[in-house]
């Protein structure tokens, strides 16, 4: 990207309602639009960070057999009746609207009940089954208090996955693929060493459902967990059955502040019962679906990733989920010529800075977008054949030659 | 893909209420599942169909320099009271809804005006002037009647793209290079060849706009045409003045249905005005900024494809769009093996039909769904070392060798 054409600049001052460090920074770095509390537009350089998290996404959960659809975030009240969430007073983050020819509809704050309606249609035989059913979707959820920028908003993408099985230990091969993946995605995303498995309430369903939890100061959660974080629980489940359980005593876990980032849930049959998803054995027998279900949010791991890495100079964005590799900058008139040539080929890896700014507000910018790795090409680089990089995260620099410098 | 592992079947009946022949094959051959009446999920190869178009449009669009950003569907009334299209009397397809900690938002039926209101954020000044931003977006329309699958729906995805200058030269050449990337695009989606650009009512602030309208005899609307196909009307704007004005007269004009498939509007400052989106110019003076925006319903352009090309036996996707290029289908043991190495290493471009099914079965399937290239390799095309290729559009077969055949 050449940034002269970007509609978008960087900004001195972020919302005056935006208390997060990060989520200033992607204010002011012209990642996204705040339009109401809770409510945010993505800009150019946040919707490839977006799609890039999406990428790693999709890539970690095609490669254990799962399948991409898009459902509607419009939502017919009859399967939610079924489930008892409809009523307000079961689910209080409903937005509903009316619909101009009669009736009433919600705008869905998640998949279960369309997704397990429609499986429906597809499912009827053992032979259909195990299938795993993911999309990419936004989700509305009137939340009385959004805070903490794009980390816990209104509207939102989320990756919600189901999985549905005919036994138990079919449903858990695949849990146990899922919480695989969940690995992979956080490691590919840069937080994996932070980011810990957490046993967390399981509901009326199950004994526990899991959590993905990553270390950050302004995570909402507190985790605790013992010395070699084998062991790492949510608040919600420390109490001394499951110490007990676990193995574990309270003295020996610490306490950190966390972010959820992601959460597995068995389901067992609490949708496929009332909806009625069934299908025939091999023994003959009609039987009961039984699902999981697998959520990231998106546009949250991004905001989590913003507030984890930042500094007092802005945004330190890890390298696979970056807008751009490289940020360029040519000082001089040959050094602006040179890193025009650079920039030719490689436009989809460099942000290239050719705005008529003095470097100094270039390098201000470079550091407040948080762009991995800052190339500068000057008279005093380009005396020895070289140019400058700078890495965002540990600020180190080194001179490399012109030629293999991406 | 290998079918076998696809959690979607092909279907003996669409939905009771689905009257348009190509809605019924998108239902029946498995691209949609109907939700309600204007409102659909997109399964795993009508996602990839919507995915190939908006990669063309992307394309296009990317090319004359436009940005791409990603905009909230829930909507602050605020700017839209400005503009007097909050009211549902002015604007009758809102779908509205209460936010829990107090006051009213909408669904995005468009975005003209928290398009405007952001870019008063990022132009100021001529320096910043022309852009052009565009997103790809659900869009909610309160529709009384949905009709003709997902050709007029409740949910839908757009593309929508603004354009800002500071003067009428500059808004011209942009409107011309936007009508010329709409070219290259239908041209790339297969309907290049019966698209015409055709006079509409420009509404208050411009004496035309343009729609794209593509023959099908289920369109809803009726263009005029002369012989060459130079001058094309709706029949909105079909009245003495403007034939005059044209140069054509009413009984040189041939008549034909017709589907919207895009539209481009110069809005001049309808939107800039109200919403004080201005800047200032070289000569100082401080100015309106001038507008256009330039619509394609990706989902509806998928359903008129559909209801334009199929057939007695189903759909038949244009190659660009088609969510495989290829069908394929290996008979009796050698065959499988072949076809099966075939597959190997081109899941991308192939389905391939390895389901334990008679070979008459795969046959309507693949014509079902509209693949555009059936390859069978059997016991019979492989005594000459060859499998057989049938173009799903004009039924022509050839038997091409093993080696080349992809």
């Amino acid at each position: 990207m050449r940034f002269s054409k970007s509609f978008v600049k960087t900004l001195r001052t972020a919302p005056k309602d935006e208390t997060a460090r990060g989520a200033q920074f992607l204010s002011r770095a012209g990642y996204v639009h705040k339009e109401l509390a809770g409510i945010y537009d993505y800009l150019p350089l946040g919707l490839r960070v977006l799609e890039n998290i999406k990428t790693i996404i999709r890539e970690e959960l095609d490669r254990i057999g799962c399948q991409e659809v898009l459902m509607s975030s419009l939502q017919n009240p009859e399967p939610w009746q079924k489930t008892d969430r409809w009523d307000i007073k079961k689910m209080d983050i409903w937005f509903k609207t009316a619909l101009a020819a009669g009736g009433e509809l919600g705008l869905a704050p998640t998949h279960e009940e369309p997704m397990t309606k429609m499986m429906q249609t597809y499912i009827s035989s053992y032979k259909d089954l195990p299938v795993y059913v993911y999309q990419f979707q936004t989700k509305f959820r009137n939340e009385l208090r959004a805070k903490s920028g794009i980390m816990r908003t209104r509207e939102f993408l989320m990756k919600d996955l189901y999985s549905f099985a005919t036994n138990e230990a079919e449903h858990e091969q695949f849990y146990h693929a899922a919480e695989q993946a969940y690995k992979r995605i956080y490691d590919r995303l840069g937080i994996g060493n932070d980011t810990f498995q957490t046993f967390a309430s399981g509901g009326v369903f199950a004994k526990y459902s899991h959590e993905f939890q990553t270390l950050t100061d302004i995570g909402e959660d507190t985790i605790y967990y013992n010395a070699d974080k084998s062991v790492v629980l949510n608040e919600e489940v420390l109490n001394d059955e499951v110490l007990a359980e676990l193995g574990v005593k309270r003295e020996e876990l610490a306490s950190a502040k966390a972010a959820e980032v992601g959460n597995i849930f068995t389901l067992k049959t609490k949708y496929s019962e009332p909806l009625g998803l069934v299908f025939n054995d091999q023994d003959g027998q009609r039987k009961t679906v039984l699902m999981g279900c697998y959520g990231i949010g998106v546009s949250r791991v991004m905001g989590v990733i913003a507030e984890k890495f930042c500094d007092d100079r802005g945004l330190v964005w890890p390298e696979q989920i970056a807008p751009y590799k490289y940020y360029l900058i040519g000082i001089g008139e040959e050094g602006s010529k040179q890193a025009e040539a650079l920039y030719q080929g490689h436009e989809d890896q460099i942000l290239y800075d050719d705005r008529n700014l003095r470097p100094g507000e270039k390098f201000a910018d470079a550091e407040l977008m948080g762009i991995p790795y800052r190339v500068v090409i000057s008279d005093k680089t380009l005396a020895d054949g070289k140019a400058e990089i700078v890495n965002r995260a540990t600020g180190a620099s080194e001179l490399v030659d012109l030629q293999n410098i991406l």
